[in-house]
């Protein structure tokens, strides 16, 4: 990451390279600890190899900045970063499964599935969701204090994001949209729900763990929407622009599977753009929060579109 | 479910049918009015083809007869009743598909996959799980009045009954037991995690809507262990014992697959003994618990066990 991180340093006095280093530290460790080692007939290594060892960890630092920036609860919130982090791999590993995307890698080591077998995958994938609300839940021995009005809150946004309302909606709009023509309003509802949704909880989350106004909390879920409609936008520029080696997966699948995307759409340069209205919109809506320390989330949001450099 | 219901009746002034219709009827009801009927391209068609319209609804009457028992919350039961229902519907759905038990039919309709095609089961079974939080965390609005505190205690016990330590670590045991000849112990350990940990969570979670002492909160532990274990055996019995036609799905099919079972293990007569057994176990947790009223309990218990009848 460090080579991104250096382009999207943000303001004197912080370095987003060292703050993203530190909350990776943090979430890689837990994740570890909290990933069974010893679930039963090879689940908890399914379970481990589908979470550990990859991934930017994007989710967990939105929530932890969010957090950070509303002077959350930081147990709650290394908590309900690492649970959003379940819920995306989980989506990853059924996604991957031959009866939807059928791909065979994924950041650049065989899936899930091919590994463990279809049926361990999709048992890895369910355990991994049900296993993302066990973190938000601890037993009052490992609460660390997280109090349970906060966790019941965690459970309902991760629960209505992952859910038809999000993101498995997202897929079965996206399933249903392969070889059809959308409209940019159709494509639009489709990656807010499919990716959108999520990013959008990571941040409301973190928001979760403290205690915002009703203003600054409207402000991040603005911030929050803009940052996961231009995740999508600069993903479906790099499935056009990168090589799989930047990509981590085969690139070129989108239009080869005929699905429909923003540069199919747009255009790449107008999709381009959009993106940089999107980050326009994300670092206003961080203004507009009147939040005093907004600079991890800033940071994030750029590292979000200057991905393709 | 009358003629069955008959043999169970308890004790004067107590109809266990009665009881059971009632509750029942705000189960259909509450289901048929919270899972979606617009989720986006056909999933929600999908979900409630899965949910509505079958299943003997045992785990959401095991929640509310227990929740009655400690005198608890009965808004809170009825979300937490239908959720362990989700729950145990999306594992129908994932467990039909062709990379697992491969069925084609379920309570004598086509199961979901065979109707929708795999990557729709494939998702609604995902969006079943994460409904099932959303049911247990409504919104302020919708709250009546179901405390914070409860919502989470709710989540918690319901992520870890699903998960790798419940039900999908049983389903795990299960796929790598084909074949292989299991001791008792082993097989009680598949069936204890594969169906014992939801209903017995189901119990626990009538608990969790009410203030039961330790103690009471035990000895329903105790009933509740016995019950799931009870249920399985008897579901081994029916296997061989039973037509389609009783049973809405294809008898004999576990030692078709070379599935261990208890009639495997123990043979038929020592089965029914078995399940007596339990059933007295179940009868005297409840006596020990101390609490004034267990009759739906001890109703619903010996419905499990009769079900042979």
């Amino acid at each position: 990451m460090d080579a991104r991180v250096k382009g999207a340093e943000v303001a004197a006095g912080f370095e987003l390279g060292a703050w993203c280093a530190e909350r990776l530290a943090r979430v890689e460790r837990a994740l570890d600890q909290w990933l069974p080692a010893d679930a039963p007939a090879g689940l908890g290594e399914a379970m481990r190899y589908a979470v550990l060892d990859g991934g930017k960890r994007l989710r967990p630092l939105l929530v932890m900045a969010a957090s950070e920036a509303v002077r959350g609860h930081e147990e709650a919130a290394l908590r309900a970063g690492c649970a959003v982090e379940l819920i995306h791999a989980y989506s990853l590993v059924h996604d991957d499964m031959p009866c939807m995307d059928n791909d065979v890698l994924r950041r650049g080591k065989p899936t899930v599935h091919v590994r463990f077998g279809q049926a361990t995958a999709l048992l890895a994938g369910d355990a991994l969701q049900a296993l993302a609300f066990e973190f938000l839940t601890p037993e009052p021995d490992d609460a660390g204090g997280v109090p349970q009005a906060a966790q019941a809150r965690l459970c309902a946004l991760l629960a209505r994001a992952a859910g038809h309302a999000g993101m498995a909606g997202g897929q079965a709009i996206d399933l249903a949209a392969v070889g059809r023509t959308l409209t940019e309003d159709e494509l639009r509802r489709m990656h807010r729900l499919k990716t959108g949704a999520l990013l959008q909880a990571s941040v409301m989350m973190g928001v979760a763990c403290g205690n915002a106004t009703p203003d600054a909390a409207a402000a991040l879920a603005d911030y929050g929407r803009a940052v996961g409609l231009a995740f999508q936008v600069v993903d479906d520029i790099l499935d056009v622009t990168a090589d799989s080696a930047t990509l981590g997966k085969t690139p070129g699948k989108d239009a080869a599977q005929d699905k429909p995307t923003y540069i199919s759409l747009l255009g790449l340069e107008r999709a381009r753009g959009y993106a940089r209205e999107l980050l326009e919109q994300a670092r206003g809506a961080l203004v507009a929060s009147g939040l005093e320390d907004t600079r991890a989330l800033r940071g994030l949001a750029e590292l979000v579109v200057d991905r393709e450099h």
